[in-house]
């Protein structure tokens, strides 16, 4: 019997407060470039009073892959944990307009929905600061094994390892794939991230992983090393395929038989390099759901991030399934 | 003694979800193209669950006009209600973050804060459906009037006379203002919310309104009239100076001695028009509050205009201090 979903993410599920800020707030504020840091309720207080005007949208690593998933015509769905609040009704609001089946009860009583502070840059780039409020209260029981058997893919955001309720829901995530049948897609997701859990990434990689997503500093981070080519040696063969994206240097798919380079779509003028991972990610997954090749499926890739940078926020404000026919000649859906 | 703000505005506290639709959503859901619709919780639960994926920021009329005060340097303060919610939250952060003094108590129990779900069709043309919850629980007992008497001119929207308490607080604010030799400027805000209040608004404008507002809609609307050359000269001096504002053909500025016309400010790409009446309102007003003539004023709104519709969002997202220094010659604010 044929599957119903094609991809099922499983990740945080965060509203991004953006804004734009100079170079100096990242100094004044200690927030490192580029990177994603965990911050408490007091700090997200701080944070947010010192921000200038932001837009609020729906965000989540894994949330909006499946969001551009959605938008290239891939039927997908989302488990993940909200509050029970205004930016809880927003998230799933969003997530669903987006077409993607989203069910996971919201938290009753507890911390507030999830939120992420992105302030980017003049240079386009974003720096994170996250406050995981009720996402992690992600538990076991919030894993729907039916929805995991009824997909062909699941994909897993690494950023769920940081809190232990949230990681044991992830194994037995990963568990339910095993038995049905299900591929197992994971992003490193950030390279702090990876510090934090290499070991637990590793066995998981050799022993589960099927599709592995790092860019650069993470899978130089996973093998402690400094080479790039050292670190696309090293993973190579340890899952059925490991995705490696390095910004404007284009993405690297490395499977057992061979290395494929994958270029860069290049765009006018980048606005906000945020979710440029996790669009790359939404449009090799749809080429690998359809049996491309995985040259096409890096192609798909590129031209989600394309679109994603091209504009502020992370989920694509065009629809990704008529880029993919003007520009690769994909079929148009129906 | 000198007064402490330029400008306090009074109006109806929301947050803006903004969506792009199809034309053919507006007449699937009986939407007016380029109006404001009040609507229910229930509409406005339905409505929400129609619309796509949305942005949300702070809007409201009135305090639209106070973030782009700001922007161009002028010293401001906002009065409006919201709840003590999440959504409340985000537009007294975006409010202060814009340096506009705040500090109106958010309503503890009662309905949520108001949000105003605007669909922006390809044409840009925005239409608006509101749901007013906390904004219009602003009272009599909200008005600060020594605030009122600490500023040079106090601005009004419209829409907050669609319901009983708020106009009570309104004619509380304006006689403040009259007895501390504080001016009173009003926008007309929308042709229906005139045909709904046009007696109440008539007699206003004679007896206490020196600045008013309206887009030819509202002015036409306001005289019953469909000439607009009549309503010019209907409102002649019923108030200091009538402001009316044409779109495309530019605005009309009418003072007992003088008409006086001004162009609008070319826009390469219009992207989304929420926000132009409000933002040139916030130009003209930093003008007229610094005393220059009129015929400035009246570019200093087009620049407003022009820099809101061409992007998404109702407020600016550069300085307006800055752009009317580089195209105006405006002194640079310190």
């Amino acid at each position: 019997m044929p599957k119903t979903y094609e991809l099922t993410g499983l990740g945080n599920a965060i509203v991004d407060v953006i804004a734009k800020v100079e170079e100096s707030f990242l100094a004044d504020y200690e927030i490192t470039k580029g990177s994603m840091t965990l911050i408490d309720e007091t700090r997200a207080k701080g944070l947010y009073d010192a921000l200038g005007v932001a837009h609020e949208v729906s965000g989540g690593s894994a949330a909006n892959t499946m969001a551009g998933f959605a938008s290239f015509g891939g039927k997908g769905a989302f488990m993940g944990k909200v509050a029970n609040d205004q930016l809880g009704g927003i998230f799933t609001h969003d997530m669903r307009a987006e077409g993607v089946h989203f069910a996971t009860p919201p938290l009753a009583n507890g911390p507030e929905t999830a939120r992420c502070m992105i302030v980017v840059t003049p240079d386009a780039q974003r720096s994170m600061s996250t406050y995981l409020g009720a996402s992690v209260e992600f538990s076991e029981s919030d894993v729907d094994e039916a929805l995991i058997a009824d997909s062909q893919i699941i994909y897993l955001e690494g950023y769920l390892f940081d809190k232990d309720a949230a990681k044991k829901a992830y194994y037995r995530a990963t568990k339910a794939a095993k038995a049905a049948g299900t591929k197992v897609a994971l992003s490193l997701s950030d390279s702090f991230c990876v510090d934090r859990h290499r070991a637990d990434f590793l066995k998981l990689i050799e022993n589960d992983v099927d599709i592995l997503f790092a860019n650069e500093a993470e899978i130089l981070s996973l093998f402690q090393t400094k080479s790039f080519e050292e670190a696309a040696t090293q993973i190579k063969g340890k899952c059925e395929v490991a995705v490696l994206t390095r910004s404007e240097k284009g993405s690297v798919i490395v499977s057992a038989s061979e290395n494929i380079s994958v270029a860069i779509q290049p765009v006018a003028d980048v606005m906000d390099t945020t979710g440029a991972g996790d669009q790359y990610a939404a449009g090799f997954l749809f080429g690998y759901a359809r049996n491309m090749p995985l040259a096409r499926c890096g192609a798909l890739g590129s031209l989600a991030a394309a679109e994603v940078i091209s504009h502020i926020g992370p989920r694509p404000e065009t629809s990704l399934a008529k880029l993919a026919h003007e520009k690769l000649g994909l079929p148009q859906a129906a």
